[in-house]
């Protein structure tokens, strides 16, 4: 697309949603390092993350994670995101986290303990209601550590049953995403391991059950562009969870450990008309040893300027040179747009939307972080809760 | 299953196919080790296979791969393995050896290579026809080696088109096994790279088409077994390509590298009810530096022994342990199976058989080994044609 | 070694180190389950451990980890241990807890941060001389996150100073073991990621300074037994921590994900004299799920089993077919002692060291479960304290 | 960097030298795809090396791989490569490709096989002697394919011999580059598998043997550019063979996988002081399916490019944020040079080195490639013999 203004256009047109855990502390299992000035509330999430699309612009929405974020009064909390210029996004159930869940949740072998996770699901679906958010994002840690343990095919019963309850729950413009995981916490099987399991498990369900990728979720080698590039095709693509990982579930800031698969999987999206078609890009983070505002602000613009690169690909040329066979060609176009250096540009867009051309700077010299750190003294941190 | 009356006769009634080119050479990119003795036509080939059959009584059928088995007559050949105890099994096509095929062939962007493999896929039904194999297995090496070369979706069109019009081909009692895998000889995307991408294609095309796993073929740290569980419940588990590695697709004898693997990929299969329900057992392996014939009894022995471990499995205990949240009680019900020495219990199953109980030694002593050395001299010696 | 009574004493001479963080809560950064029972003392740890040793026969010591098994005097926690039945084994030092290491330890970029690391662990060597504990364990969680974080080789510097300062402190008959860690929770770089590493370290320091292995801590496919034959033919193999992964550093028990690569790992732990050369078996676990104690008994007899196949293997048998080229042959060989079932054998070691042949049942039969659930009431649990 | 005058003259005196073998035909254990106008003999292969050099300026030298480019007079090869402006670079060995290698060469049991690849190896250093060439490059594919094959401690026992007395034989000014691969082509153990293994036994050898870094050889996961900082800081890296790959050794163009990794590698290398203390910087790929000649040129140009980025970083201002321990400073002042456009500043310097700006167009217009094609017909095409 060699066409400035129609590549302006969409990177301005493009929303990347920021997840309130990220804005508390995280960290590992042997370690949380507690950040000074991190929030205490839901509400203190929320005025980071007003920063954060202040000063980038593009990141009006923010996921909520239940119960981390749970509140007595949810239309408060979305009247209070609107008064700092947000929107609620995607709700994050949570099903992981009670001892009930030691041994799974949705597909414990225990009825009741089922019962009690769906029950959480439902209680999601309410505070959709009550936020207006369109997607309830389903994660499950639910496996198993050992070798028969439990039985995997039950297992996946269990699973489809509670999947089908909440999404006979779901109102008309409401989505279930169903994310998926190579594995932690569960150690040998997981329930939902790979896009395969997730797509046919939303193929069933029907055409509110859309796929979730998070880039940080596969097997060593995995190409995550060719699973984007397919559920694109199948229409079953409904979201990113973006981070990046060099090892496992790392958690990294997107773009961090692999530009350039961030730049071909932006690729895909475009190629695939992923861009327009309401799929959410959604961040999923754990800055366990850099700040996290400013962090966030770094991954929100990883994102754009990997979307820039792949509105910059010549798609006429590249599409000639595919047809011809020319594989040196081919991959010449790719190559172009990614070794472009496309923060000028993105400058040019911040300035057309009024805000700063360099958001981590002006981040830094709007003094929010020193004033979150001198004013939020006392209380209780927010984490994982883990 | 500790009614051991019962857990013989499923030994007995288990087959295991074996490929015709599993006994030509093979090797790497670096080199070929020819073996002396080798066979050098596919009548040679069943020869060897019909040795392989007498001496572990349950590798009664021979897979051909086109055009590596390519002859005149089909139907002498089917005569020719018929007077050795022998039928002919699944037909595996080839499209990744024409020149034409360097950058695809039923993905390819020129239709004419595409419809040359079509053309090449059809031929390989009507040879079904034939031989009245009722299986053809379809790997396609089609992929692409750099970002840009081509395009993803495009090529999922194309594989779509060209799987439909072999389904339509398929006879009344044929079925289309479609296989998956990783990478190699495609470094960049392969076509058809994990089970779920072969799932989707397999699910619109009907009830012929079926997924075949190959245990070589995925990222590593894949649980394989999760994969049988799934397709044996989405009843599209069609088949095995038994193998082993402990890198990429090593193609080693199936079980050397990780025989509790096997054990659990065949608890599965025991579990989902694929022992019975025309899953298709066939190795798939390279004897690179060991001599063909007896690797491939030592592999079919490792099919059996796995097979004998899961049916040992005591799935009453394991159920209870399950249910009762029990870890460790379930895998010590599950390890027990494992741990036992089915070595005599298989002895006794070829006694009843009437075959020796140890097919190693009892080929080793047949002279058939120094026999085909003695007298396979001259021509061409069997393998890939790479 | 066909020689029964042979094989017999070595297995009743080997002894497996517990380590007393296993006995405590563990798990995930999702969530620690915490288990009805578990030690709120070091007393308590020990308690637990001389169960094991009193069921198992063969673990006569227990490793601690400064400060989670902090106490006023170390003398009088060796003299609790002695009255048990037991010894204190390797002191395990922490240098990745406080505030002060989020970005390092010995690494830091601050020299006042790796003073005070350094400090840690030479009074660790002064416990040791309290406990009369022979080993020094030394893992360094230190690492970066992200390019261009810290400087690779300055660290190395870094770690070159602490760990010659240690060694300096190091008495006669102490040694330092220095394990190494592909990733977690540093998610770039590790700056002692691998066994070159620690061996390039130990190699400078002399030869109180030995390599320890733990076999949860490598990359995807790694050779664990070919590490461990090169180490012994070095003399730098120190130890092994024993776990087992599916994935990552699953810290599962040793021998449930892969008991052939335990047992291949035990055989050349045998063949190059291992058993009998100082080397420490140690386990390090994390028993999330599981109940702790008998989760350990497992261990040590999953250990034992490995040990005592290893131990069968027809090494005159297995040197010929080597020496002859004898590929299946020499496999076969390692294989017939793979698929022996040593549980009968074990069974008689045990009766005769006078404990009962079934640890896991007699354990189970001894009450001391229940007891300790109904006895450890109120207090803190031991954990990890992340 | 930020003067750019000395980063020009650094990336003016970089040296990449391209490997004969890339020349001529490849392919995987499926296919070779061969090309028209591939050379047939040695001094084509230098003709057309000679063409990379021309429209690069910096690779003027050439590996040869020994018997693949076996020739009467190795004086008049020299000879042929300076007329053409050409040296002749390192000698690579093959010790895999003989029949009596399938078991290994200088580690196979039989001691004739051993002499037999030590003698070749010692020939290599004659040839060295004949053409002026200052590097031995040693790559073993010896292994084993199966557990218990053979004795892991004993064929390093036989390798540290053979290593020793070529070691004996080279010249004052000659050196011996070790190499280490992960697998492939043997599957279970490879004898010089890590960095690690090729360390320890070039630290015995002495000052003349070094490590050769294959950036396609190492474990999923594993941190390429730690392995250069630490093989800097020892002394002992001696060469890289630059290609990339996705999945396994898959020998894509250096820099096409993971353009970030690259750079990475070349930050190490600039911060180790490895561009000016005689690290070998070799390509070793394979171009199955891409025209041979201008995927080298444009594997040059991608070393060249992230060297060029190497030397970009700001070093100041990364030890500054590194000793403040400002993560994301530091990391940005990495990712301020990785996200720079190179392209015009090595357009530059070309031009200063009195060539055209842009090598691969340059190239095509030369009609070397139409050349060559319409020249080189009848013969045998060069490859691997494989």
């Amino acid at each position: 697309m060699s066409d400035v203004p129609a590549v302006k256009a969409a990177l301005k047109s493009q929303a990347v949603e920021t997840p309130s855990w990220a804005y508390g502390n995280s960290g590992t299992r042997f370690k949380v390092f507690a950040q000074p000035g991190v929030p205490r509330t839901p509400q203190e999430k929320l005025d980071d993350a007003a920063q954060v699309h202040a000063f980038t612009g593009v990141a009006p929405t923010v996921a909520l994670h239940i119960p981390w974020d749970a509140v007595e009064d949810y239309g408060a909390l979305a009247k209070y995101a609107e008064e700092r210029g947000l929107k609620l996004g995607a709700i994050n159930s949570n099903v992981f986290q009670d001892d009930d869940y030691k041994l799974g949740s949705v597909t414990h072998p225990d009825p009741a303990v089922r019962r009690k996770a769906l029950g959480h699901l439902l209680e999601c679906v309410d505070i959709m209601d009550a936020t207006g958010s369109r997607d309830l994002k389903l994660w499950f840690s639910d496996g198993t550590n050992y070798p028969g343990q439990d039985d995997i095919a039950a297992r996946q019963d269990r699973l489809a049953e509670a999947l089908s309850a909440v999404y006979g729950r779901l109102g008309e413009e409401q989505r279930m995403l169903l994310e998926y995981k190579f594995f932690e916490p569960a150690f040998y099987t997981t329930d939902v391991p790979d896009w395969g399991t997730a797509y046919a498990h939303c193929l069933k369900l029907g055409p509110k059950a859309q796929v979730c990728v998070d880039t940080g979720h596969h097997a060593p080698g995995t190409n995550i562009e060719f699973i984007v590039a397919l559920l694109l095709r199948e229409g079953k693509l409904g979201a990113f969870d973006f981070n990046s990982r060099f090892y496992a579930d790392d958690d990294l800031m997107v773009g961090a450990a692999d530009p350039f698969q961030l730049f071909r999987i932006m690729y895909e999206v475009v190629r695939g008309g992923g861009l327009t078609s309401g799929v959410a890009f959604m961040l999923d983070q754990c800055h366990n040893i850099e700040p996290k505002i400013p962090a966030i602000i770094r991954s929100v613009m990883n994102v754009q300027e990997a979307t820039a690169k792949a509105l910059l690909v010549d798609r006429d040329a590249l599409a000639t040179a595919q047809r011809e066979g020319d594989v040196l060609g081919a991959n010449a176009v790719l190559m172009d747009a990614y070794n472009t250096d496309v923060r000028p540009l993105l400058a040019e867009v911040r300035e057309e939307l009024g805000i700063a051309p360099d958001p981590m700077a002006a981040y830094r010299a709007s003094g929010w972080a020193e004033r979150i750190v001198a004013e939020r003294v006392g209380g209780e941190q927010a984490g994982w809760g883990a």
